[in-house]
């Protein structure tokens, strides 16, 4: 949580963080100002001291929204203030004001945390110069999930899981929709789906309608959505082919992962289904993803190392017979991805259930999670992943945020199963 | 254009550049990639070659689909091959790797421009460190709009305009709905617009109702939308307050810059609109803003500076009484910002319109830009622009992308003027 950033800041010799760039779709910028179009912006925050906003003066009301302490750059002149001091070179310019800035705020010397999802070039370039400006200060770049700030995301406070809840309750809710629309559609003697106008429906205008459906509950699928069927479903982060027809008896895999507009709060959910009826095999490997979903639910400990549970999950599939990271180094076919990740402002975040991932990876209170088992045979046309989302109660128990049921054979509304 | 690059590069002295990250709202890496779900991805154009693109297993098919000639990163073996040799340090396993991928493709020594939108702190970390590894590598931050990758994008050729145009027809439509939409409520004694309900109508529904109209268009408002009524109107870049009433007569900035989803071309479009009546000082003022606009419009000239139409508007503002940066360095109210700006994978990209840009910023063939004078006074309660989106075309003509009507005054369709 973000009361733990001090401790996690002196635990590091940092002695303050800089964020760069935008409030929305930026999560470290997100994380303190809360959205809003403030763009260009540059968050200073020292070990023990609340944090500081500098902003565009256009932006000043979105700037002041944040309740932060914000002083408008224009305090410290223009950039146009800056340039023949740095012979024409706007990066160093920038350097010049932002020097101007640190120093104003007794930041001459010392190690500084830099951070933002922002255009690397112009603040590579930006840092580069004012390392020089400012030899005593030492500027440093965090390994993105072991950033402090990844850290302090870690854990959630209620209110942070109350919004995850809510995309939650977004995400089934469309999911019902989807699932609604596919089972009432008619269907050619070739077993391929068809609209309303008689014309096959495509993979594609089934993604159109979930974007639709997610816009009208104020949600984006900024990063995505996986809707892919037969062989695409078998490779794991394949979006699907548009131009692929919704065709019965072939595995769909349906992974959302909308987040609230402006870059906020994810919530991840994967179902795989077959419509009207399932092959054996398809049914004997869903099985199997859902036999080891649910051990793996059932044994969730407060906590527990989250990475026992991934070669829990590999145990269980190389012991049906396929490949798993535990000893195959990148399997592209049977189990090939870890188990699951944390979920909040960063759609991947701690925890981590990687088996390269350290110890301190545990559900512990506050974290939210996924667990996603899943088997992929791109070349038997087929693929098949599990997924929800859970949090980590401050209690000790572990909370499914939004339930769904886990069929796989979804029975068409207007078609007979004579197979 | 794309085809532009290589000389750029050879200007800079650049052997090659080199782009991390996401497909997907990540400008640099979508210009090669052409956006899909490829993720933390790595591409290396050296001066003269073809690019290459490093991908993640799991997203081949996606990577694939880029047409470019693409590697996986489990060629170079995985990150934990490498954390043995980097004593536990991700950021120097990934170092290691990409050391090795660089030498692999001749990329031992030279200046190469890093560019993406990116986690910074994660890219910085691993710079640092490829920098002690590779003393004969020069790591190269750019000025955002001076980069090479901007320049080469400054000028479009018909595929990237055809979709910009593309994007400003659905603009259009959907500014046209809203239109109707407004203008057929019915109307409070205190005039307050009503929904159908009879509840009054806020800003926020008619963002919703905006979102979702671009969305059923495979559009995006990623950026957001301005959407401003009375005092917001009179910010630039104050998004609006969701609680504000819908009311007749105040000035409403519908600044609209939705973008193909995935992250791709924008188009950029604002309106001024004043619902039932305006006031006489609104009137006034608007039709100041219309005066210049068209003066702008009419006297655009291929290869002219486009600096020169910033500093007519400056002029022509002040000799209106307004203040404008010609003569006030950050002016608050008056007109406040500059003209317009280039518009393609970036809402705002070259050429620029401000005073203190360069005299390369002309209007050559290709470019594409938007022109928008406007004037801002918060504390009357006013404010006002008109923007629309031109090109420069390959035979010195200039043309609008998109055409809408410049009425200021709507009128309500359920409601008698007795003013």
């Amino acid at each position: 949580m973000k009361s733990d950033l001090d401790a996690l800041m002196q635990a590091r010799q940092l002695d303050a963080i800089l964020i760069f760039g935008d409030a929305e779709y930026n999560p470290p910028m997100y994380y303190f100002v809360g959205g809003g179009h403030v763009s260009g912006a540059l968050l200073i925050k020292k070990v023990g001291k609340e944090p500081v906003l500098f902003y565009n003066d256009m932006e000043r009301d979105e700037a002041s929204k944040s309740g932060l302490k914000a002083i408008s750059y224009s305090e410290y002149g223009s950039i146009n203030d800056y340039i023949n001091e740095a012979d024409g070179d706007m990066l160093m310019a920038f350097a010049l004001r932002r020097k101007k800035i640190l120093a104003d705020h007794g930041l001459s010397g010392g190690r500084i945390g830099v951070y933002g999802k922002v255009d690397f070039s112009q603040n590579f370039g930006i840092t580069m110069n004012l390392m020089k400006l400012m030899p005593d200060l030492e500027f440093i770049g965090e390994f993105g999930t072991d950033s402090v700030i990844q850290r302090a995301m870690e854990t959630k406070d209620d209110v942070e899981v109350a919004r995850i809840r809510q995309m939650g309750a977004v995400t089934t809710t469309v999911v019902k929709m989807v699932q609604d629309y596919l089972t009432s559609c008619e269907v050619r003697d070739d077993e391929v789906l068809l609209k309303e106008d008689g014309h096959p429906l495509t993979l594609g205008e089934v993604k159109s309608k979930i974007s639709l459906w997610l816009a009208e509950r104020s949600a984006i699928d900024v990063e995505g959505v996986i809707f892919a069927i037969g062989r695409d479903a078998g490779v794991p982060h394949s979006l699907g082919d548009p131009e692929d027809l919704m065709t019965l008896g072939k595995t769909i895999v349906f992974d959302i992962f909308p987040a609230e507009q402006g870059g906020g709060y994810f919530y991840d959910f994967t179902r795989t289904w077959s419509l009207g009826y399932a092959t054996p095999e398809a049914q004997a490997l869903y099985d199997q993803v859902h036999e080891i979903y649910n051990n793996v639910v059932e044994n969730l400990d407060l906590n527990a190392s989250f990475i026992d549970y991934q070669r829990m999950t590999c145990e269980y599939f190389e012991s049906k017979g396929h490949k798993s990271p535990l000893n195959t180094k990148v399997p592209l076919d049977g189990y090939v991805h870890s188990l699951g990740h944390g979920v909040g402002l960063n759609i991947h975040e701690r925890p981590s259930s990687s088996l390269a991932a350290g110890e301190d990876n545990i559900l512990k209170p506050g974290v939210v999670i996924t667990i996603e088992p899943g088997l992929y045979y791109p070349d038997k046309g087929m693929g098949f992943r599990i997924e929800d989302t859970y949090w980590v109660r401050p209690d000790g128990k572990i909370e499914m945020l939004a339930e769904y049921p886990y069929d796989f054979v979804l029975p068409m509304k207007k078609w007979q199963n004579n197979k």
